[in-house]
């Protein structure tokens, strides 16, 4: 086989050896005698690979005792309520930076079951920037500001998360593990497993205990952050084969040098991409205001949509596959996360300087 | 290698030819140049994959034209509180039918979202069988009534859904797809698929379509049943990975004869268990009103809880796993589901009469 360069937002390209790993040990774990996914989720064996990719996320994203961490379903989709279900309690209520697409979404998710409010909003506008912390309205009994650390749509990130006057809670979805966090900052932090992570089926949470240990009466078993710490995110059963897969991947992290090396390599690899646009007098444009491009999603356009077609075409000849931007906004898009091989960006920026060489 | 007997409640024995196709292509799916776990959700391999199973389920189970199918996460565990919050909206109400831990969790959530109420229980005696369809209240403005149609702790089934004078939700996890069912009885049934029909992170929901079109307004995206139709099970991205497992599970069954052969299978090999407890003289005992008897998982005790240990070590060395009933009720239980091949069933089988013979 030919890999394929795969620019995906997610779902995404995965290290070549965990998939040969889950390949090899898919029928037989071990001498187990079965697969992990017909194992029982209480069972020694299943309970050894659950804890020790707990314990991977913590020691890998430097997270301190008092963040519980938990694993759950139904995307950060079911965050956008599940979080304000529990965090923003009335009289609290919650602020949110409408920064993009998911910074959107999830507030309209939050105002269907909490008080919440925008507390900067690039509607109107483009979304080409992140706000900075003296553009923020926070207002009286604001339990969180909620921001998207990486927008994948519009390829636009907070550079960092300091000064805002809340805690944060940040859906990292698109950019989970890519740089180290100051936690203090942060009251949860959520994300989608599928980019940088591990395959889909699986929700990263890391919440502080203070605020996980006890949820409103009324909110249902499932919905509840307290069950799911009570059962060390065993209250019912786990989606086995993405926690397995995770595990997998965080392996291979850990052993390229951990979160600090994930950020120095994103910062690289984008680079080389925003290096081609910068570098092809005006042939590619990068619409974000430079402070704020994402490290993860490099978004670009070309002088007309009649390129943007003929580049896509000639770019899946060459394998580079699944470089279209997102439908609601057109041009191109490269997704850049941890597990693609930096071969993989180095055949992108070629063939752009000389698809750029050639039609420019 | 040698496939252990695995006895599991759930996550449990799939097709082993199931495990050796995931084996193979895990790393590459067909010439795509990567595995169906790095796929964009919104490409037309995996799209192919995912009507694909959406197909197999609709015709495997003959579910008519009126039913959507839904593929959520958060297992059945979610929907306990998502069925009511969308099904049964004031002034309606929906009755629950306590006739095991499954029926009463399902109540628990329902009581916290909807006005819910019991229409018959078990509780104060144990739990060795289901009601009678005269036993069962039906209050006024009842949207449904919810049934367990098998209980896996407490090893009973409903034999049948008719004359319960209400449209049905059944919660149907331990018993999916092993048994034809009359659709008209019911509004819904769902499941996780962790026990007859792949691994564990996906839920599938069948839902009148009348009932799904349009969900309360005040429900945030991911809880809403319309979210869901109007997206084809794609509003967010789905668990690939187990999606594209049951699609090899289905084709599996489908190949073996469907739904009509799964049910004849499986009474046939509870069968088996039961004669070899029925004929022990009493050293086996299975305390389940023999009409209500589960086809999925048969319970049962010994003697003493010495001699239940005692058996529990001894099957372990003949590789007959995960007989241990669930901690809440103790003793034996042996769990059959459709992908268990039948040689486990007569190991068994052919192990308990030993057992007896020397022991009793």
């Amino acid at each position: 086989m030919t890999r394929a360069h795969n620019f995906c937002a997610g779902p995404c390209t995965l290290p070549e050896s965990v998939l040969q790993e889950l390949a090899d040990e898919m029928v037989e774990y071990g001498h187990s005698g079965m697969s992990v996914i017909e194992m029982s989720h209480r069972s020694a064996d299943y309970e050894a690979i659950h804890f020790r990719t707990l314990e991977l996320l913590r020691s890998l994203y430097t997270v301190p005792e008092e963040f519980d961490i938990l694993l759950l379903q139904g995307g950060a989709t079911l965050q956008f309520a599940m979080i304000p279900m529990n965090l923003a309690v009335a009289p609290q209520r919650a602020g949110y930076v409408l920064g993009g697409s998911w910074g959107r979404k999830a507030f309209a998710d939050a105002v269907k079951v909490a008080s919440a409010y925008p507390a900067w909003t690039a509607e109107g506008s483009t979304f080409t920037r992140m706000p900075a912390p003296r553009e923020v309205t926070i207002e009286p009994d604001t339990a969180y500001l909620h921001v998207t650390s990486n927008e994948t749509i519009e390829g636009t990130r907070m550079p960092d998360f300091e000064g805002f006057g809340a805690r944060l809670v940040a859906d990292m979805s698109s950019d989970y593990l890519s740089r180290p966090l100051d936690w203090s900052l942060f009251d949860l932090v959520y994300g989608g497993i599928q980019k940088n992570l591990g395959p889909a089926g699986l929700t990263v949470v890391f919440v502080r205990s203070a605020l996980a240990a006890t949820s409103p009466e009324h909110l249902p078993s499932y919905l509840r952050f307290d069950s799911h710490v009570a059962s060390d995110s065993l209250f019912n059963t786990p989606p086995v084969f993405a926690v397995w897969a995770m595990g997998k991947v965080l392996a291979w992290m850990e052993a390229s040098g951990g979160v600090p090396a994930m950020e120095k390599r994103a910062a690289e690899r984008s680079g080389l991409v925003y290096d081609a646009i910068d570098s092809s007098g005006g042939f590619y444009r990068n619409p974000v205001d430079p402070g704020y491009r994402s490290h993860m999603n490099v978004v670009f356009r070309l002088p007309s949509p009649e390129l943007e077609e003929e580049f896509l075409v000639l770019a899946e000849e060459e394998r580079l596959l699944n470089l279209r931007g997102h439908r609601s906004v057109g041009g191109i898009r490269a997704s850049i996360y941890s597990g693609l091989p930096t071969a993989s960006v180095e055949a992108l920026v070629s063939f752009m300087r000389h698809f750029a060489a050639n039609r420019g």
